[in-house]
């Protein structure tokens, strides 16, 4: 039954996987599921070469030149908690904006709570664009950091991140880029975009498994670790290491879901994000086109013609989101995303606090006929709330 | 090639796992990698379902009432950060052990080099055993917690855990438990024991894969979060969630990893402990026999007849313990850790702090050939440096 499922939940976690992320996990598991970096024998070895096998691949696709300035982490918000609690100091002022996920303004709230850290969220748009005036305007003498999403988790939104990184370096202020809705469906280059630091999901668009991720960190960044403990190097040392990745990789990692994760972006570097892209924008046209051919329909952030990714948000009527995606699961067997996504004070600002929204993401598995089976379930359901 | 290595490193990841732990990965990465808690489709459910079925199984092992009081963790130093920048506060005193684990004695450093921690390090004699009488001593009245280890990672000491919950317990001060070493091959019941958090591994004796771990944290016990984020739980509030597990695991878990990790659980549970231990115990005996009769080689830790978990260290004279492990890799295929095991303070005691040690450690799968065959390259490395 499992099977017949129409998957529209792709930016929570994309799947399917690519059959060679499955078959490297398998041969990780039986072969060499050994500890990296822990031993010189040869199974820890090869451990050890799968690890920074992936960094290589993700410093490419990312354009990162040192692999070693990439650390694992267990998700995209491990990730940020590492970039944002291991570089903002008490009295420090940040800048992001209303569209942020939880794992971003939990973060930043939780220092302002504690270590007087000021935050200034810059206002949006109905389509989920800021004004870039209103981030010159908001630079203080004490910025230290600017945190944006590269794209908007609820919105498709795509943010102008290398426009943003020039006024960011032009201040001399850190930017901290969360790419968990763009790493492997968008462009990134972390040079050419002056990002300082980027943290990606595995299992999302670099079609990798859960429980990895990573946080790009520039040489020239210095964070404070947010776990101290056994590296494999300097164990003699009471401090932690300084050398990377294992600074900031403490303990045993990943290995089996990095195995994975190498499988899904060697999968994206070959297919190329400007196909993958290319081709989740045209269903996205699909689909926005045929729910806005329903009646009652409305659909969040940037619309037709826009450049977005592979979310399309939308409401019928008032009709509260979690009772859409319940038919949406139970009758049609269309797997969504209904509620707040994170990211309340975007729906302030969308006006959809009372209804959330019910969110579908595409992925570069979706086929066409997925897309018009969505779009004719949505139409039945909009019947009933006539 | 691989496949015929002899492994005597199940003290840093298990291996091989039983087959059902690959199995159960390979099914949730086809059919249900979905994420749990932020839908409410029925793969999200599925998802749900599965990290809740393996709490309950670590609930059942650990003697832990309420199944919520485990959060997952990436690994186990995930879970000791957690567990000590979460509940020690500035000026607090924490007492630990000499042989406790850099994942331990670094956070730990780190608290006293910035937020005047003061820290007691106990001492052990030879076999690893800390008197109870220093202990006792040890108390002060800032005292907050004290961290000990359930098993030495290089000598196989057992502590006495029961007893110092006892103490600790009639002192009001809370103890946290390493159960790294322990997990799955030593009974462990958090509330005869009066263990307040116990950290544990996934990828070590529970058998699952790499990326796997968690704490309990007793009811009584409130811990600041290490990472703040979404948790699909009151998206809608600025700050982290306080039920649990929620509250200790923002972002995405590691669904295939924890599904892999319930397969092992599941497997201990119905091996047993005691089976398990037993098994183990007795190759340790046959091991330190056979090494002990060979001319130059001294073993750390408990000697024979004592309990001890599966990890025999050892030395040949003086030779350095990572060229005795080159050899014993490239020449004989055994697969078996050299050097300081992320323990250094143990090794000044030990007076190995020149050689580091060699580490054999032993599993469930490990079979009585191999002992014999590890028996006999040592004796052979042995002539070579008569």
């Amino acid at each position: 039954m499992m099977s017949e499922i129409i998957y529209f939940d792709q930016a929570a976690s994309s799947w399917p996987k690519p059959p060679a992320v499955m078959d490297a996990m398998m041969k990780c598991m039986q072969e060499y599921a050994a500890n990296p970096g822990r031993g010189s024998h040869q199974m820890a070895v090869q451990a050890s070469r799968v690890l920074f096998d992936t960094r290589k691949h993700a410093a490419k696709l990312f354009g990162i030149k040192n692999p070693n300035d990439i650390s694992f982490t267990l998700n995209t918000t491990h990730a940020l908690n590492l970039a944002i609690k291991g570089f903002v100091k008490p009295g420090d002022h940040v800048i992001c904006t209303n569209v942020e996920h939880n794992s971003v303004r939990r973060p930043l709230e939780h220092l302002k709570a504690t270590a007087n850290v000021e935050i200034t969220y810059l206002s949006h748009n109905a389509e989920g664009y800021i004004e870039l005036s209103e981030l010159e305007r908001s630079f203080r003498p004490n910025t230290k950091l600017v945190v944006v999403n590269h794209s908007s988790n609820l919105l498709g939104t795509i943010m102008p991140v290398g426009e943003i990184g020039g006024i960011c370096k032009g201040r001399g202020v850190k930017l901290l880029v969360d790419a968990a809705q763009s790493a492997g469906v968008l462009p990134i280059h972390v040079g050419d975009m002056d990002i300082d630091m980027l943290a990606f999901p595995g299992h999302k668009g670099l079609l990798g498994p859960q429980g990895t991720g990573g946080l790009y960190i520039h040489p020239d960044v210095d964070l404070d670790p947010l776990m101290y403990g056994g590296t494999g190097s300097q164990s003699e040392a009471v401090l932690q290491p300084t050398v990377r990745p294992d600074r900031y990789e403490a303990g045993t990692q990943n290995t089996v879901g990095i195995a994975g994760l190498n499988e899904g972006i060697k999968f994206v570097l070959a297919e190329t994000v400007e196909k993958i892209h290319a081709k989740e924008w045209r269903q996205t046209q699909m689909l926005m086109e045929g729910l806005l051919g329903i009646e009652g329909v409305t659909i969040l952030g940037p619309g037709i013609g826009q450049n977005k990714t592979g979310i399309v948000s939308f409401n019928i009527n008032q009709v509260d989101s979690s009772e859409v995606a319940f038919i949406l699961d139970q009758s049609f067997q269309i797997a969504v995303r209904s509620g707040y996504h994170c990211t309340p004070l975007a729906h302030e600002t969308a006006g959809t606090l009372a209804t959330g929204a019910v969110r579908s993401s595409i992925g570069y598995f979706t086929k066409d006929e997925e897309v018009n089976a969505l779009i004719d379930a949505v139409r039945e359901i909009s019947f009933q709330y006539a």
